[in-house]
């Protein structure tokens, strides 16, 4: 085991990078939508979790993979993966906090998991109970490798966060299998599924055992030579159109592409490969001017959970699953390691108050699988879909999201060689090795954010402090950052102040779906009309171009006190079912004078579970 | 056998009716866009479709049932029904002009099929060859009853075709199979995709026996009632959600949803039930105002084949199944043969015109499976849904085209107790009874339709001609009609005039898909804008509102002699990609002057392939 375990607590620990990340603990959140959510997740999310554990059949398929149980397997091929990602949970909530159990259930789990492996190191409880004579013989969509990669994740959690020597030990066999198959042995089937790229280049950063990356390299380039067996959903679907080296273009489903990039990043890091990285940033740079909701939600279409095309972006329809959020900050948290530039901090911003954060209820116990940008009253909306569940039958998203909130400390700030970098902005406190600051800001309700520096080494270095695009301040920030260089003392202070005035936004012309439509948002906020906080029908009001927003706290019930928006707006006569909606020479009808009262997306359904729109029509 | 079989040769004969049909070979249609089309169906998609007969294992399936040779199994579960289709298409061609090969065709299908059918008459090759042990087991995807409906279906028009004995005797003996299990032995199993109702009712018309219309009552009946087993599709995607008599929007697979409703409105018309004809005559004003496309096609999603919510009507990823309007057009067509109101023969104009005529190649060799109303340039556009094809996987699609396209003259015109009603306008001639009317016209290029009464009996009748409700004429026309009533003797003549200008329209406001755009049309025709047509990119092209669209004939290749519309636009300076596509404050930037060029939708993807807009930005 390499040395780096010893310093790194958190998900990633580049050997080379432009931003050092700082551990899990190293940043307590200590307020803020984020504080509350990490205390939220901490009693509400993970006890629900660690609940479904049993009741969704992801721990009792593996005491059958041991043979210490009958009964029948219960859920998906990737059941397993719930686990892991729960488990991943748990270690960094045990690393911010430590607290009841959690060890406990690493250990035990990872007991359960030692006895369920095989003696070759293979571990899958579904084909090992059910489908024995097909391991590895249908990787196109077995996710075996999958799993096997969110096990990889947990298990060097487990072992940074201190709790997980014996689910490290169950890993590493398992990675092992995949090395002697799929790298000796030469075997070059890859899975349907990215996601175990990321996860091997990780484990090699944690015990420097080179073969990891390696095969994590091969899979990489191996994808897109047509190598995976087809599954009815073509060759996009996966990502294996094209060599990642030559697709410029994010396609297929949007979790498989996005946790791709992950590893893509990753290898082109510790490889050293800049053509490779470049060509993620390429596909970056395509995936956000044509392909990325306001919201920072990824995937435009149900069919296949998938990307569409360039400007294909419907509000009502887009899929935006929780889990591509999740991944999509994955990635861009790489590249920001990689690069320091902060368009990437930006969009991790984007997407953490908005895609990712909309996912879960605010009492913690409700998810989203699928994160749209309006919903309609249809009687006949289907119910999987329309309004947050406690769990699913496929339960990608909810443990995902558990281990993203408890790692959020994670993706605050980095260190460079110039000083400490500051990429969100929470109240507390972020111990950067020699520096401690302290952060006191009510974001994103207010702008200003200050800093004290409670303790620091001798000498000058540079505070930088992310300037989000949104922000109208005109400071000087070369990559997204002011930096402030000083000769810093305990006892100094700086404060930032982001402009929140609420900002009206069209879309690109392109984006057919949206066309005479407006968005309001403010700082990282995008906001969103729900029919509860208007009167009358919300499907009748009109925004006033031109027309400057107010701003209006309240407290909601459920919701506490939270920053309203009020726009003028017209409200139409209601319209009237015609024969058939399309007719010659129609007159917009005129409006009478209303107001609009929107709320933060990520806020939403929360309490009437009514009609709802980012996207409004402009008068 | 009933003596309607003497009476009737086409589709439905309706034993109850506000108009009465004629037989297909009563209309002769000699020009125009469905004269051309029926000429292209003759000499190039049904030869195609023979061929593919072969190709696609739908015959070779049937040998193998029938033990007369080996191989695999080959296609879907319901890949009979391809050779069903066919063979109506067929036999619908031998009754308006009989050929070569025709009946041979039908007649040695109808032996192979005997041959196949099992003693009890129970016909499906998949189930016999590859799933004996389910036959009748999962009714909610099986097919059985789907294909059965169609051999039906094909056996009724084989034998009103005068060609078809032994067909026929097929058919009723799997007819009386499934009344004896489903009807005398009480088994409440309901085909998944509904289309044996409306099949079991034309064979209680042809052969009088009353058990077909009881099962066919039954089956409409009991759907909605959760006797269909959950495919994971939802209750929706087979409307298993609600009884038929209760469900007031169309949802689901739409397909499904409308051979439902044909069935719906042919129990209802045989038994009298006006409650069971309003509950559909409720859905098909909800699903005309709300989830219609301008070209008629149905289904909004991708996802499913499906339904959309109210006013969920994207052009780019409507689904718009060639299918969906085939059933729509069965549907309709029985909704104006019970009600007599032109407004089904209204939306069956539209569609044929669009809609359908959209499905087939100018050479009648390639169809559309999904017809949307939006193609953009992506370069990982799916090649699958991109472009027309010669044959699918999945064909249910081109064989259905065929059956139609055949039988078109079965829909041109009607007789009732006041004289003869003209719904389609068409050059040839009507022979209604003891009218025979010649009908000259270059509809849809022009609008003057020159009838002349070339005999007729006796005594007044009235002339009835349809006045689309997009005609400006201002005619008076009760339930859609203009009356000329008349003692007419041969040689009478009457002119219709319908004003083909051409018509700028604009969407429903709460068509949030379509929002700033609109669309031309010009008589019952949708046009639609190529890139092909445009000096520069099409995307940056905007319409300027209010400008009267000119009529330009022109030749194009491979399209011949076409009416074109060129309507003044501006021409945007191109797009630039941004970081993110959503800007605070955006102006509409300014554009120069520029003429965008439109042609019939119809005729699309016959020349380049390129991008396609039915609807476009106005300035």
């Amino acid at each position: 085991m390499s040395d780096l375990t010893d310093r790194v607590r958190g998900p990633l620990a580049p050997s080379t990078a432009s931003q050092w990340p700082l551990n899990v603990d190293d940043v307590e959140i200590q307020g803020g939508p984020f504080g509350r959510w990490q205390q939220i997740n901490r009693e509400a999310s993970i006890p629900l979790g660690l609940e479904q554990m049993e009741k969704s059949g992801a721990a009792p398929n593996l005491r059958l993979a041991a043979g210490e149980s009958g009964g029948a397997f219960k859920g998906y091929r990737f059941q397993d993966s719930d686990l892991y990602k729960q488990l991943e949970a748990v270690a960094w909530e045990h690393c911010r906090l430590p607290g009841d159990g959690y060890r406990a259930f690493i250990e035990e789990s990872a007991a359960l998991l030692a006895r369920a492996q095989r003696p070759d190191g293979y571990l899958n409880s579904h084909y090992q109970v059910v489908k024995q004579d097909k391991i590895f013989a249908e990787l196109e969509y077995s996710h075996e490798m999958y799993c096997a990669g969110h096990l990889i994740q947990a298990a060097v959690a487990a072992a940074r966060a201190g709790c997980g020597e014996d689910l490290l030990a169950v890993a590493r066999r398992f990675a092992d299998l995949l090395v002697q198959r799929f790298l000796t042995d030469g075997d070059d089937g890859i899975d349907g599924h990215a996601e175990v790229e990321t996860a091997l280049v990780e484990l090699y950063r944690l015990t420097g055992e080179r073969s990891y990356l390696e095969l994590a390299g091969k899979l990489v380039d191996n994808r897109g030579r047509g190598l995976i067996a087809s599954t009815g959903m073509g060759p996009l679907y996966a990502q294996d159109h094209l060599p990642v080296r030559e697709a410029g273009t994010a396609v297929g489903h949007a979790v498989r592409q996005l946790y791709l990039e992950a590893g893509v990043v990753d290898v082109a890091v510790e490889t050293g490969d800049t053509t490779l990285l470049d060509s993620s940033i390429r596909r970056w740079e395509d995936l956000v001017a044509t392909k990325t909701s306001i919201t920072g939600g990824h995937g435009s279409r149900h069919d296949g959970e998938a990307f569409g095309e360039r400007y294909e972006l419907p509000p009502d329809r887009a899929y935006n699953e929780s889990c591509a959020a999740i991944a999509s900050i994955h990635w861009n948290w790489r590249l920001l390691l990689a690069t320091g530039h902060g368009r990437y901090a930006d969009l991790i911003e984007r997407t953490l108050y908005n895609a990712f954060a909309a996912s879960t209820s605010a009492d913690g116990i409700r998810f989203f699988y699928v994160n749209p940008l309006q919903r309609r009253a249809d009687l006949f909306e289907d119910a999987y879909l329309g309004r947050r569940r406690e769990w699913f039958a496929c339960a990608c998203c909810p443990p995902n999201i558990m281990r993203l909130v408890s790692s959020l400390g994670h993706y605050v700030a980095t260190t460079d060689d110039e000083g400490v970098s500051v990429h969100q902005y929470v109240p507390g406190v972020i111990r950067a090795g020699d520096v401690t600051l302290e952060v006191e800001t009510d974001y994103p309700w207010d702008g200003r954010v200050r800093f004290t520096v409670r303790s620091a080494p001798g000498g000058e270095w540079t505070l930088k402090l992310r300037v989000p695009a949104w922000s109208a301040s005109g400071q000087e920030a070369p990559d997204g950052y002011a930096r402030i260089r000083r000769d810093w003392q305990a006892g100094d202070t700086h404060t930032l102040d982001l402009d929140l005035t609420p900002r009206i936004v069209r879309p690109h012309r392109r984006i057919d779906a949206l066309r005479g439509c407006a968005a309001i948002e403010r700082g990282p906020l995008v906001y969103c009309f729900e029919q509860i906080d208007q009167d009358g029908d919300l499907e009748d009001l009109a925004l006033v171009p031109g027309a400057a927003p107010r701003v209006v706290e309240r407290d909601l019930p459920g919701l506490g006190r939270t920053v309203l928006i009020e726009a003028d707006a017209v409200r139409l006569p209601p319209s009237t079912p015609q024969d058939l909606p399309y007719t010659a020479g129609e007159q917009d009808p005129a409006g009478t004078p209303a107001t609009a009262t929107a709320v933060p997306y990520y806020q939403w359904d929360n309490r009437d579970g009514g009609v709802m729109r980012v996207w409004m029509p402009l008068a």
